[in-house]
């Protein structure tokens, strides 16, 4: 997975000299990332990352995910700084595919979530609300809640097979949600992916934050709806309010919450919870079997989804 | 694909401490390889590889390829070092699985296979051969053609859904081969795997040949075999006579081939190609469908067995 599209070494020179970053000395395809084509490359000028993007990003969002992603680095935010070119270009054609060259960021991200995994999180995610805010462009959420009706219609007619209800569950949660929707609260570029997959962590900081590739400017307690969502579950699906606490608490530290945002975060994360449950489950319906891509199951989330809506209050998540 | 198991941070870390070669800076799966899993490991001390072995192969194996690298590398073959831990060892356990630690080699694999690649490719595997001499304990080469029957006769009964007649088609062409199979060969250590993806070239020279988890002490001139299928095909399953001449030129100009080894060239091709058609087949016919792990195509190698089938001679091979 993640490496969808072969680059020819020839190709890779060519596209190379575009570049002032010295000569190849390895280049190896890396197993993470689900969206697009990820290369580990290293020059006699560093270690880098060469990703090609492919057929689920609009070519047409690109200039601005690497211009939030520049902004944010200028800003000290750990992310992949995008390479430009001798031209002052920073995507560049490659393999019949658009591609980008990014710096090289260290660390790991963490297989298990844990405690001290939780604030530095949080505190970063601030960190990055705070830093995008000289960013003047903007780019509406795609899958925001305008994008979950029309999801949930193409789901619907399948979405029995997978669990008898199911259709008209999602369909009254969602009714719910809509109804529901804060309006008014603050405001700004959101990763609204970021899931332990794209935090590196070294010597218990934060080193790196990557994958900006669905970022978009939404409401920001959404985004920490999402980090609820993404971090403070356990295996089990039981939630952790000690992690949610200290997710809040480093946020906090950096960009306190309104009271309207404490307010709403049952509400949103309801919604964040049925937007990664719809698009899991139209990957679900829509991959055909014997594909590369792994399939997450969906209804992970209608047990986070449900964790939810018996929120009474923000209480539920510690604070 | 190749990264079929996770290792959380914290047993790496515990993994580490019986090593000397400092500290996590970064660890990333690698999407190459298909048989384990390999993460890229960069550490305070420099890049490795780090492999988690799984369960194709075979535990009591790992001692002789991981000493025949040791060895390799110490006659000065680019190949990787496998590190030694404080007590001396180079296989540890980890996340359920036993893993070792490589140097990690620089260059790019050919995805496109040019004339210039073949020389250099046939001295590196003469290289293999003679560096290979001193070391002295031999491993049976599973998939050799005592191998090819039993796994035939597991293939049979669902052969023909693939093709039909192909069964019987492979069975004559088995009795062939196993018939004209030539004894008393010069032998040795021998790669049985090197295919371009395991071969990295850098400037136009070698930089490292990697994947030594198919060798086996057997016929030298049955390796070159092997190359002939992996290397000199075009994509239209044409054979590149100008290829194979580079090939079997560089490979002479360090260790020249007896008569005996010339003339059993179409008969080795003829098995090398039974060997993959044949492990290919039993992955096509065996891979649940869904399975993560790319299934290729056998009957590509049913096209080069029938090229070798008509090889008079060795001036097929352009020599």
């Amino acid at each position: 997975m993640a490496v969808y599209t072969e680059v020819t070494d020839e190709a890779l020179e060519t596209f190379l000299t575009l570049y002032d970053i010295g000569r190849v000395v390895a280049f190896r395809g890396i197993a993470e990332g689900v969206e697009n084509s990820n290369y580990a490359l290293k020059t006699t000028a560093g270690d880098f990352i060469l990703t090609l993007y492919e057929k689920r990003v609009d070519p047409t969002d690109l200039p601005w995910f690497l211009g939030l992603m520049e902004h944010l680095a200028a800003q000290g935010l750990p992310c992949p700084l995008p390479v430009r070119g001798c031209d002052g270009a920073n995507l560049n054609p490659l393999a019949g595919r658009i591609a980008a060259i990014t710096t090289f960021l260290p660390g790991v991200w963490p297989r298990r979530v844990h405690i001290e995994h939780c604030e530095p999180l949080g505190a970063a995610l601030a960190q990055l609300h705070l830093g995008g805010q000289g960013f003047t462009p903007s780019r509406a959420n795609a899958l925001g809640p305008q994008g979950w009706r029309p999801l949930l219609q193409k789901c619907l007619p399948q979405a029995d097979a997978l669990l008898p209800g199911l259709g008209a569950e999602l369909a009254a949660s969602l009714d719910h949600i809509l109804a529901h929707w804060p309006r008014h609260l603050p405001r700004g570029h959101i990763h609204a992916d970021l899931f332990p997959d794209n935090v590196f962590f070294l010597d218990g900081k934060i080193s790196g934050l990557i994958d900006f590739y669905f970022a978009a400017t939404d409401i920001y307690a959404y985004d920490i709806a999402v980090c609820l969502n993404a971090w403070c579950f356990e295996r089990d699906f039981s939630f952790n309010v000690t992690k949610s606490r200290f997710l809040l608490r480093g946020y906090s530290s950096l960009r306190p919450l309104v009271p309207e945002e404490r307010a709403a975060l049952p509400i949103l994360a309801q919604g964040s919870a049925m937007r990664f449950l719809l698009t899991r489950l139209y990957d679900w319906l829509h991959t055909p079997a014997g594909a590369l891509v792994t399939r997450k199951n969906p209804l992970e989330y209608m047990k986070k989804l449900r964790f939810h809506e018996a929120a009474a209050s923000v209480a539920a998540y510690g604070i």
